[in-house]
């Protein structure tokens, strides 16, 4: 299934002296199976420092949830992609200070800000392989909705007693759909700050137009600092904590970074899909993701249109819209690539083969024949669901989502907290406040309407066999109603709650049970009135979800079994967890059509991009100072003089996913080069089938953050505390 | 000041082996000086061939005024780029008929359509060299009015002599600034009928952004058939008339073009300014061509915003818009290139070289001494001038212009036609028809306004001591009036006029200009009432012209004997002229930042860039038909197994302009292999400032436009015609 995969580990068991094999998204205990590629491929370190979680340069690369981030100081200073601090820089703006449109630069540790509610630094301190626990033999003899139920109820004791280190968040991954789990153990830092974040038109220069695309141009970083309580320990925000000083942290590159260099990424890769059934691949690009594609679409044009000429509301929706358009190019891409391809004839003659393989030993049909049986049909049965309720996934007002997260908080916090679900034990007290609290700066009314109500009625025009009586009860509406119609009826809604107010959420935070039934207010009723059909649904998804751990399961031991046969070893699929990936910055031929693509780009194509605030959108509104540095050829010791200019990005054969953004690029003595922030998009579907000679990730190269932050944005205290003279 | 010229030449006088000179738009009878680097370039034909403008192939390449096409076929087939025939094509669309949007294919002779009025094919049989007539002893004596109205007076003689021969349009075009003047005659056929346009997914995909752009994906032709009388003679448009004979037309390329093969072109290059003085570059890029995009940016916002949700509108002013938006973005390039670059210092060099050479010299300072001490100051008054007055051009009111156009033809024809000025002889009533007819279809009376009042109020804004007295009186307007007060004034003079209707224009067209002073229609009577103050402008200019041909003619005329005493030789800046360009396919390196360009693009660009209609203002838009053919891989003859596609576009070293769009590109026999339409933003200052390394032109692949054709389009009966099996 991952023939690269085949290639490099054949190769690393002769004497490999190309790197040029740069698939794969590394757990660092899979290190003993990498470590002669990275050698051969130009790393100076010994690999298997990399196996060491704290050691460095592992203990420098750091998490924030859906971004990958590191420290660049002893101070805690923290550097990530502009488009991963983009909440904390849409949160700390108003019309009157748009950090978003003219960036932040805080002159002293005093005038930096706190982060967007919920914002946490994540330091991995532990990985340790649970799978003997969560399945444990009684468990293994349990099926459907009570297989789910011990699966959860293990992981909970576990992450409970790893957390009663305090300080640490803990969870437990399920790798292989499920045939693994790893207990994932981190320092959670929960005072964050924001200390720099140059404008707009840095940042994000290029905006939605360039996202995905070569060549690119955009100067994506932005500072946090870690902030720990006077005891060294992670604390809320307080004015007396201080800046916390990490074991490790990334020193700038040394020497100058070239094409054909050895690069590496260490980071936390969302999700790939490469393990994937063909049934799951038929049903993603046939049916969920176009789907999901048309709907982000129509959301885009109305949050476009209920926004403009509004600039608080169009700041207020920057950070959802900022996730739509990136989710509706990226799949966009995807299902280019894949429409007309022969990906699936590939993926099922690869399942084929395996079946084969299966089949062609009674031990083996034996171990394997019933789960490779029953997985189809219970995929079967989930993509129906899918199919059904994905439409659901877009209707519910924001209101309405905090209610029922604050009445569901309630009905846990009546239990004991072991027995609570996942995501309503104490430990998540923070981020269910954290969650309220921050929605009224992300929530315009009339754009929550709008969308509530188209996409209301668009799941109202689906045939009505398929709509669900009680959410329909619930609301007042009927099977084919329009959008007028439901936006009269939803319009009520809105008129008769107070959930808009932050203060009326954040009491209802304490608030019990009875107390949500008892109420009046409308979102409040209606989170009320769901809550039993939920409650049912969750049951049926874990029923099913049982039945499929089992089988699925089953399906992947025997793909790593057949592939072991063959020699071969297998990576794990992206699932948000540390890895490390390694290539070399290298250009690629073909470009896109009638051309080909350099390593770098440089500032010249800033300039050649630059349209002023009022065209293309503003997308490519460089500053005027900036602009000004270029024309003047004040470039300084960033200079390169084969470019005849400053490197801006560049490119680098590295396997990396959505969550890889901000990941530290490391040189072979694992300095700082660049911070990972994109791949193309021609190239995107390699989440699901990867092609070599295509996949190429798009780097900042620092030298463009460090010019930037030296000559034009003047961050002088930055710059000494990194150490850069 | 042409150093690639000079390397052109004399490497001429060497044994030459490489074609890399690809600098110069060469008059043909300048061939002897072209004829070696044309061999060695490849060119199979013989050179001199090409100095014979009735023999083949000058003989099969016609210009439309203002672009160019060549003759395709026996029955007077005529190719050119679509967007050459966008008037035409937009003339005949209409909401419910939608020529632009969803092309056009007359499938029999019968149906094809007439072009937009005033549509001309012209044939050029002879060019002579008429200096000695124009500037004759007694007009050399001369000087301001009286020699530019002698100059006038010449002009109008040969042209009328030339005219004689029926059917013919002769016009006199100085070259070298005034230095020398070409006499050229031109078969002209005034029965042009629309054949086929490919759908704007084609013939416009990429729109304005793609505009000036590599890599590039546009389908840029369209077809027109000269018709003419049953006697073979031009005559207007009638039923009885018959498909043109040309005496030669263009074969399709015998053999597939490659990178690094010979191309010629063949066409009407507009106008460039490689000899301009110092002062004239500085004016136009540090005031007029900045002020030029400002009003060109202004125009463009206002017409879409008037225009948005109104179809008809927006076909009404597409052609304009279209116009609009490719200076705005061409001006933008230049400028782009200009600013912070050499230029001005490398131009002053050249011009003090030029003195220096002038002044070590007794004979030399007495010839050239006193023009090149005038030619500066003169300049300098000239630009006085058109500071003042350039924002006036843009507030005209179309229905004044035309009623201005209408009045000036009432004055011109009380006299003998010999006295007339130009513009408005007998030879001219059918353009001046032409323009009146089309209006209409041109015209939008919300956009119109809304120009008018926004220009007029920009104007009024300049310093009132600038302002033109009798234009402020005659509209009843002050300086520094806003534009809302303008805009009621205005409304009074458009709800006050008849000109909208075309039958009244029409009337008008006969009318003396008694009825013209006796009018009371608004326009009618402001056309007169700034008669007086144009009259008076006209003639300031004509003084100003009469100086400034003397000491211009006196400097160019320094300036090619500074080169010829270097060995050098000179061609003219473009004019509008035949001219021949050559070079070869090839990409560049550098492309675009972090690019290099690759000669041929490919139908797989297309599927890439496909955004359909609602994306990107629907700019990207391929045809259903056409994506599904590519998916199909229905390549049929035109696949090329080295780009394992067809060629869409492809870029070649050639010194092309505004004008030569549309110009045949003809390989080494002389046969068709694409047809130029674009050059790329980052070099379009060569109008200026030629860079060999930089200057691409962007043609259309001949092998493009016949897959469309015929797999897509099926237009078998044109295919046919031109013998394509």
């Amino acid at each position: 299934m991952n023939r690269q995969s085949l290639t490099l580990l054949a190769a690393a068991a002769l004497a490999i002296t190309s790197a040029h094999a740069n698939e794969g998204m590394w757990m660092p205990k899979q290190l003993p199976q990498i470590a002669k590629p990275l050698k051969a491929g130009g790393l100076a370190l010994d690999p298997a420092k990399l196996r060491e979680l704290t050691d460095f340069p592992m203990g420098a690369v750091v998490s924030l949830g859906g971004c990958t981030a590191s420290f660049v100081s002893p101070q805690g200073l923290v550097v990530t992609n502009h488009h991963c601090a983009y909440g904390s820089i849409q949160y700390n703006s108003r019309p009157d200070r748009d950090l978003l449109k003219n960036g932040f630069y805080a002159a002293t540790l005093a005038d930096e800000l706190p982060a967007a509610p919920g914002s946490r630094i994540y330091v991995t301190v532990d990985m340790k392989d649970v799978s003997a626990d969560v399945l444990n033999d009684k468990t293994r003899a349990l099926v459907g909705k009570a297989r789910t139920d011990a699966i959860e109820a293990t992981e909970k004791q576990l992450v409970a007693a790893c957390e009663a280190d305090k300080g640490h968040r803990c969870n437990v991954y399920p790798f292989f759909g499920g045939l693994q789990y790893q207990l994932i153990k981190q320092l959670e830092i929960r005072d964050v700050r924001l200390v720099h974040a140059p404008a707009t038109g840095v940042g994000l220069f290029g905006g939605d137009a360039d996202n995905w695309i070569w060549p690119r141009h955009t100067g994506d970083y932005s500072f946090y600092r870690a902030y720990v309580g006077p005891d060294g320990k992670p604390a809320d925000f307080s004015k007396d904590n201080k800046p916390y000083t990490p074991k490790h942290h990334l020193k700038m590159a040394s020497s100058p970074l070239n094409e054909g260099d050895f690069v590496m990424v260490t980071g936390y890769p969302g999700r790939t899909n490469r393990h994937r059934l063909p049934t799951e691949v038929d049903f993603a690009f046939g049916w969920q993701q176009p789907t999901q594609i048309k709907a982000l679409g129509e959301a885009i044009d109305i949050i476009k249109a209920e926004t403009a000429g509004r600039r608080e509301a169009e700041i207020k929706m920057a950070s959802r819209m900022q996730g739509l358009q990136n989710g509706f190019k990226n799949l966009g891409g995807q299902q280019q690539s894949y429409d007309g391809s022969d990906i699936l004839a590939r993926k099922q003659a690869g399942f084929d083969q395996l079946k084969t393989w299966v089949n062609a030993d009674a031990k083996r049909r034996e171990r394997y024949g019933a789960d490779l049986g029953a997985t189809e049909s219970l995929i079967a049965e989930r993509q129906a669901i899918q199919r059904a309720e994905m439409l659901m996934g877009f209707t519910s007002p924001s209101l309405l989502t905090s209610a029922r997260q604050l009445y569901e908080a309630a009905l846990q916090r009546a239990k004991p907290d072991a027995d609570r679900k996942p995501g309503y034990q104490e430990r998540d007290v923070p981020r269910l406040r954290a969650a309220q609290q921050s929605l009224d700066r992300r929530y315009d009314e009339p754009t929550d309407k709008r969308l509530v109500a188209h996409f209301l009625a668009a799941y109202l025009a689906q045939p009505a066999g398929t709509l669900n009586a009680s959410v329909l009860n619930a609301y007042g509406l009927k099977a084919g109603q329009d959008e007028a119609t439901v936006r009269a009826q939803i319009d009520k809604l809105y008129a008769a709650s107070k959930l808009a107010d932050t203060a009326t959420r954040m009491e209802w935070l304490t608030k019990d049970a009875a107390a949500f039934q008892a109420s009046d207010d409308a979102f409040i009723k209606l989170a009320v009135a769901l809550h039993d059909d939920e409650e049912k649904r969750e049951n049926r998804d874990k029923e099913l979800a049982g039945k499929l751990q089992k089988a699925y399961a089953g399906v992947q031991q025997a793909m790593i079994d057949y592939h072991a046969s063959r020699g071969e070893a297998v990576y794990p699929d992206a699932n948000g967890t540390l890895r490390i990936s390694f290539g070399k910055v290298q250009g690629r031929n073909p470009g896109s059509d009638g051309t080909t693509w350099t390593a770098f780009s440089t500032l010249r194509g800033i300039v050649a991009k630059h349209r002023g605030p009022d065209e293309a959108g503003g997308e490519f509104n460089a500053p005027a100072e900036q602009l000004a540095a270029i024309k003047a050829r004040n470039f300084g010791k960033y200079y390169v003089k084969g470019l005849d200019s400053v490197p801006v990005n560049f490119l680098a054969t590295l396997d990396t996913t959505g969550g890889n953004s901000g990941s530290p690029v490391l040189n072979s003595k694992a300095e700082l080069v660049g911070l990972l922030f994109d791949g193309t998009l021609d190239a995107v579907i390699s989440d699901w089938d990867f092609n070599p000679k295509m996949v190429r990730s798009i780097c900042l190269d620092a030298r463009y953050m460090l010019w930037q932050m030296s000559t034009v944005d003047k961050t002088t205290r930055l710059l000494e505390e990194m150490q850069v003279k």
